[in-house]
């Protein structure tokens, strides 16, 4: 597949109320965007920092796959996903993976944050760490 | 601070033998160097995404801080560090970072893989998220 650069770094939080003033006041960088994706049962805020975003992640469901996260991580936020820009489409970058032995999460693209086409390759294929592959949609 | 891009995401993995060919052959990322960084007892080894590199590290001994961080993982790899490139010096950064009452884990900049100038911020005071800071020598 071809990767251009990474889209974002996905960081489980257990409240955006605390984490965006580290982000703001600690480290400098500015939110530009917080939003809810209901299908996934988060609310993010985002940050650039160069070519990637940050993508902050609070559960708002106890059984989003942020709060899971959270609890086997003993109730701390940590870096949760990585995911990387693909240039030739989703759905052509999940077929190769699969053809090659990839276990997938998605079968295919779905819609994320920010109205990316996005599919999570499954950790049991990516050496534990969860990998999302994304594009803007009409590339 | 003055944060230019991410330099790098740091990925604990259980093996780079087995992580390596998942990257290129999946990912159809390219690895660029693969180092051993004896200070903190780790093999790392490097691709470069667009502006920022992925970083994966194995432990070299069971006492480093992948050892741990894959342990408390149930054994598997994971996503355990984010670092971001400062500007204006790690010192700097640094005594910022402590002014404002942030927790570090090195007081001073230290040598680290690729030669960088680095110095992690400590996860109690980051949400949870591993943080480093780094600059390339004699900016």
């Amino acid at each position: 597949m071809n990767i251009t650069h990474i889209e974002h770094v996905g960081i489980a939080v257990t409240s955006l109320e605390e984490a965006i003033p580290y982000y703001e006041n600690i480290l400098g960088l500015k939110c530009f965007a917080i939003e809810e994706v209901a299908d996934q049962k988060v609310k993010t805020a985002f940050f650039q920092v160069g070519q990637t975003k940050v993508e902050l992640l609070e559960a708002t469901s106890e059984d989003s796959a942020i709060a899971k996260f959270i609890a086997n991580n003993g109730g701390r936020g940590g870096i949760q996903h990585i995911a990387f820009a693909v240039a030739d489409g989703v759905a052509n970058a999940l077929a190769e993976a699969e053809s090659k032995g990839c276990r997938l999460i998605d079968k295919a693209p779905r819609r994320g944050a920010e109205g990316l086409n996005i599919a999570f390759l499954h950790p049991k294929s990516t050496c534990g760490a969860l990998t999302e592959l994304c594009e803007k949609p009409n590339n």
